[in-house]
């Protein structure tokens, strides 16, 4: 079994953000070697959040729109730590923190519109993803 | 390490459609004759979800209700592109488009109510769910 | 490849309860002798969840609120068959049934603050979660 384990640094400029990685974890399977297995792409932090989706600007406000709108900002109780970051831990839970891309033949095993993104919600500081690849 | 990877097509009769695919997968994993090990059952669109719930018409129903009313039919800006199908983006954020189910001694180990579906937000189109076994 | 497949109990005394559940699931990883692989925590009942989040009482207060905001408590159709927990499928569905954690030199590989949770929307009886090591 082959296993390759690197970490993707970010550090949005806005304090919400969508970042696309495809090509990075993309480029991570090929060194690995592996032909067959997973790719594991997770945030290693509980503001972020890692999911598959459109690679289409439009979608990526009605987005933010719609999580503003189920996850909005306002008074948390986890405020009271001296936070201010309580929305973003409730859309970390929401989209999810990870994905798993199969790896077939030695690539990404994605359909045709399928784009891999981190989804920042409370960046402007140093945050890490994990990209774990595993397989034959 | 064993591998087996299988497209699954679905073309449903309704734009909304939940497809129960346990025994499916189940098959495959015989197949695979992996013992022990992981099945990714993933969808390849962005406009589907895939879930392990319960297979009660009943809770379908109200999945169905529940999903209209946090990610609704409305006039997103996904759709200047000529999509319409910007609630059926939402609705596979939420639910989520993949889960990864473990076999034991060659078999789904799966809860005794655990059932897997398919859920298709905007279909009457062929589209596809990959089903990936990787283990021993 | 080795494995390990080890199921966790749970009787929770309040019917919703979180219960932090890293510790046994970081020892199961050493038990197992996996220097590089993935471990997937997954409920077995489709009224549970297990999502990665922050060790901090002030959020969990926030999360059962939001929860309640976006998956209440009310008539369901699922109800029909006899239950009264139509909420805890819905909340389960939210915040996803599953994770897998990324194991590097032996060792669960989270960030700092992420802690593994078992989320109980409908206890006071007996419930599974499954742990599976798989790696090398």
């Amino acid at each position: 079994m082959k296993s390759l384990t690197e970490y993707l640094w970010f550090e949005t400029k806005q304090r919400r953000e969508l970042v696309r990685v495809t090509d990075t974890v993309a480029k991570l399977v090929k060194q690995s070697g592996v032909q067959e297995g997973f790719v594991l792409v997770s945030a290693m932090h509980i503001t972020a959040g890692v999911f598959v989706n459109d690679d289409e600007p439009g979608l990526w406000e009605d987005i933010w729109e719609w999580l503003a709108h189920l996850a909005p900002e306002k008074d948390y109780r986890h405020h009271r730590t001296g936070e201010d970051n309580g929305d973003a831990h409730l859309k970390s839970l929401l989209v999810h923190h990870q994905v798993l891309v199969p790896i077939t033949r030695g690539a990404l095993d994605l359909g045709p519109w399928q784009q891999i993104f981190y989804a920042e919600f409370d960046g402007q500081r140093r945050k890490r993803v994990i990209v774990k690849v595993l397989g034959d």
